[in-house]
């Protein structure tokens, strides 16, 4: 790759109603570009892989715009100011930027965002500190609102969410089940997280995952924190407990059919009998606390109390296949692509 | 009918999967029972007729258990105290009474409740002011939540809880958008009751109605009183405003295939898109707060702000009929069987 060209991931096919596929990106090559008056030219040192970004690339109509084919792919970046026209800005800022899946990205400054160093390492805002971590945070804390004693039940428990998730579930006082789809993962959550157990979910259907889940939650679910739907979904909604809080939060498990309408068993009777809650939740509207939750999360990580994990692929012509590697669930922890 | 017996209307047969039909009903005349020592005997005067009860005639698990074959069909009725054997009641006194589908029953004193008729007639008791009023009253405040301004869509408008709900969205400032079965019931809640508007939904399948309220409701829906799910449902999800509530409070529109799994189109990523809250409501969690609904709409029907309406029929042979009838749309207001 040419050091003094932008690399970049672009949008080349959007899948519909099937699986995301290498073709569907292409790499393009360009020039560096020049910062206007006001921006600044920001190099990447570390992109985020987030499943929200399999949304984006579908024309369907959701909460934001999709990226047209020929668009660079959207996405969160951790990356040093390297050359700066805007005086709140010094060459060797470390900062937050949404410039997307290319090395550099000339910017305006409300695109960007100093990050506190001292406090954690910069990577730490793309995923503990960033928005998986206050995806994590406010959903559970604020739409299920957990009280001790309660049942959590954490599906792709050790992604980026969901291993956070059940850290702060545990902290509250709640008995925290995983559901994740190896072994390894499995172990990771339950030896070095602290989830009370861990569902295997690989090769389960609907009525083995319920009689699991069952098994496992004799009083029913109190809180499911639902980033993947599908199966899991349906079996966790065989076992909510009265007054249980089911927070929709995504759905990956059916990011190879997302295009079309989700036909399935409906869960209303179960609502009603149950006096339940199913509520969806975007981090987007929580913008505006974003200090308050950097404050709390990075005081639980000094104090040794909330762990971490990052997966991390290098170069930025890795992106696609480690996005769809992590869309069928390959990594443990935070994913992201080294690209400084 | 013998005035010395005790007529009473038993269970037959528990449809499944199939619409109530007369003959799952049986008429027994039986002996007027003699109340024991604490007990007292209650002479019917008005049954209420409610559709929580066909899932109560229903094998299905649900929150309380069902009625068996053989027994008497449960209900709540107004009643007086013919005969006292405890010293709180007095023969003369007017009762609501958990005594089912019946002309008299002894009971104990658990099961009665007095009332106060000089706040209201006493068949108000099973409707403005009984379990219809609170589910309205409850769902609506306590779970919906409304703010002035808000868009609310109330299924099943002309209903007993639908007709009151729909008053106390206005009351609050809301914009009100009934739908009912028939001309004759849209006019009633716009012109008697101040809705805004009212979709008549007969022949309409989910695109058409769907479309309608789109036109109604050019900002969306922000609150759905869910009492009877089926096409209206779908075409309210497809409407819903950001933030919205949808309240379950039932689902009559499957009365006759409550037995099975509910297929269909599942609304997660509309929740999740909208931020929206779907949770379900059973007006027994807020039996302690009785007192408090009754000062309020007791005041609201004093000072001539809420309107109220009974279909009575007659007869507690009448009562199965009456009970088909009210499940097809054939009541407006609260359906009665006047039995005394």
């Amino acid at each position: 790759m040419n050091s003094n060209r932008n690399s970049k991931v672009v949008l080349a096919r959007q899948p519909v109603n099937r699986h995301c596929e290498p073709s569907d990106f292409c790499i393009e090559d360009g020039e560096i570009p020049y910062p206007d008056e006001g921006q600044v030219l920001v190099r990447t040192g570390f992109l985020s892989l987030d499943p929200y970004m399999r949304t984006r690339m579908s024309p369907i109509g959701t909460y934001v715009a999709h990226v047209e084919v020929g668009e660079v792919m959207v996405g969160e970046v951790i990356g040093e100011v390297i050359q700066s026209r805007h005086k709140e800005f010094s060459v060797g800022d470390v900062v937050l930027a949404r410039s997307g899946w290319q090395q550099f990205a000339a910017l305006p400054i409300e695109d960007i965002s100093r990050v506190d160093t001292t406090v954690a390492p910069p990577s730490c805002y793309l995923g503990i500190l960033g928005i998986p971590g206050m995806t994590a945070y406010y959903g559970l804390l604020e739409v299920a609102r957990p009280v001790k004693g309660d049942t959590v039940l954490v599906p792709a428990a050790a992604g980026a969410v969901g291993h956070i998730v059940g850290q702060i579930a545990k902290r509250c006082g709640c008995r925290v089940i995983g559901s994740t789809s190896s072994q390894v993962k499995a172990d990771f959550v339950t030896a070095e997280l602290g989830f009370d157990a861990c569902i295997d979910y690989r090769g389960k259907n609907v009525d083995d995952l319920s009689a699991e889940i069952a098994e496992l939650c004799p009083q029913g679910i109190d809180i499911y924190y639902d980033s993947v739907g599908g199966d899991l979904h349906d079996a966790a909604m065989l076992n909510i407990a009265i007054n249980a809080r089911i927070v929709i939060v995504g759905a990956i498990a059916r990011s190879s059919r997302m295009e079309q309408p989700d036909i399935g068993r409906r869960w209303t009777r179960e609502l009603l009998n149950k006096r339940a809650r199913m509520e969806g939740f975007l981090v987007l509207d929580y913008a505006d606390r974003v200090n308050e939750f950097h404050q709390t999360m990075s005081a639980w990580m000094s104090d040794g109390t909330m762990s971490y994990r990052e997966h991390i692929v290098d170069g930025i012509e890795s992106a696609p296949k480690a996005f769809i590697d992590m869309l069928a669930g390959g990594n443990i922890g935070k994913q992201l692509v080294r690209v400084g």
